[in-house]
């Protein structure tokens, strides 16, 4: 084990007192002038690899930590701290998303002050995190082309709490039968502000793309 | 609106009573002789289009009806009304999961004692359904290889509560970097006994290993 990770298990608090702690969270952020993103998917929609190509781009110049959701295993902690940049491992055992208190505990074990960027990678799960609030600035949304267009109105609540959605995986489009432009629109009938990129992780286009908006945001802060 | 198609909306009842409701359901299937799978996975991972092509193969031979859950729509519904096959599209709404009172509610609307099989189709989500009880006999999880090799470790309960594995989307393997003898051993390590099937969408030997062995579990039961 990479004695730069930490790994914290713990069963998730009730939820009726997530917005205590998310309130809190919202304030310690916001006193060390801290951006946090929020990044929901399904399973293998490839968070952690844009998560790692993105930290290759941007930690030279932006000081970031990371906090990783996952049932179990530290595998995607471990990926994340090949970057360099320090990464907290929450393993909620039962619970299918992050919730606000195990947030504010990773706070407490990073030095929050010297950090401009924190991003959350949530359980995979298209459904649950979304409706959990984690004091964070924003939510993302991921959706690789494998999964089909219509994810976004089977699944709205994803779609209509985040500011952006990543289309990922986008090389694989010569392989599959994907309408981009049904996904698309599929995404703006439940959120008609939605950002929408296309990214793979094969091609730097869509990486510079959103990392160009990531920084725009933490800008406009 | 195809007529054939039967749509349900209902908040899910709480979780607390839902094993009172479990039970009916499994006495009512016991009762019919109705042989019930529940099919779980991510969104995306080709439960629908593996529904469809297992029910073009056996619905001559096999009395079959289908139960499909999504947050929203009746998109899967209407590709399943096309096999002939009849099917009820559950509408979960605020769940990330089907119940067992919503399981009885449509085996009241079904011709129960014709009926062979029933194909649950569970809300797209790799974690929270695998934790509830629908009265079933068994249940199935789907995994895609666009997923990744360690899925089954990070989110173990679906996998140790499933008697079969299908890895599905065996035909993008030239394009991904997926080490199937890895998934594998993840897939063993958390269920020794878990069947693996490879399948296909466009590829007909993994559909009928898939067909042969639900068949086989249908006549043991």
């Amino acid at each position: 084990m990479n004695k730069s990770i930490q790994i914290l298990k713990t069963e998730a608090k009730i939820l009726q007192a997530n917005e205590f702690y998310a309130d809190k969270v919202r304030d310690m952020l916001s006193k060390s002038n801290t951006y946090c993103v929020n990044l929901i998917s399904s399973p293998g929609s490839g968070k952690t690899t844009l998560l790692v190509n993105t930290l290759h781009q941007i930690s030279d110049a932006i000081a970031c930590a990371v906090i990783e959701g996952d049932q179990q295993t530290s595998n995607d902690a471990r990926r994340i701290s090949k970057t360099g940049v320090p990464v907290i491992q929450v393993n909620t055992l039962q619970s299918c998303h992050l919730n606000a208190d195990q947030i504010l505990t990773c706070l407490n074990e990073l030095p929050l002050h010297d950090i401009d960027l924190l991003i959350i990678e949530n359980v995979g799960n298209l459904v649950c995190p979304a409706s959990v609030d984690l004091g964070e600035n924003e939510k993302i949304v991921l959706l690789s082309i494998t999964e089909g267009e219509d994810k976004p109105e089977k699944y709205p609540l994803a779609f209509s709490e985040a500011n952006a959605m990543l289309l990922t995986k986008i090389d694989l489009l010569p392989h599959l039968k994907f309408d981009i432009a049904q996904c698309e629109k599929s995404a703006r009938s439940v959120n008609g502000n939605i950002e929408i990129i296309q990214t793979s992780s094969f091609e730097s286009n869509g990486l510079d793309k959103w990392i160009q908006w990531l920084k725009n945001r933490i800008r406009a802060k």
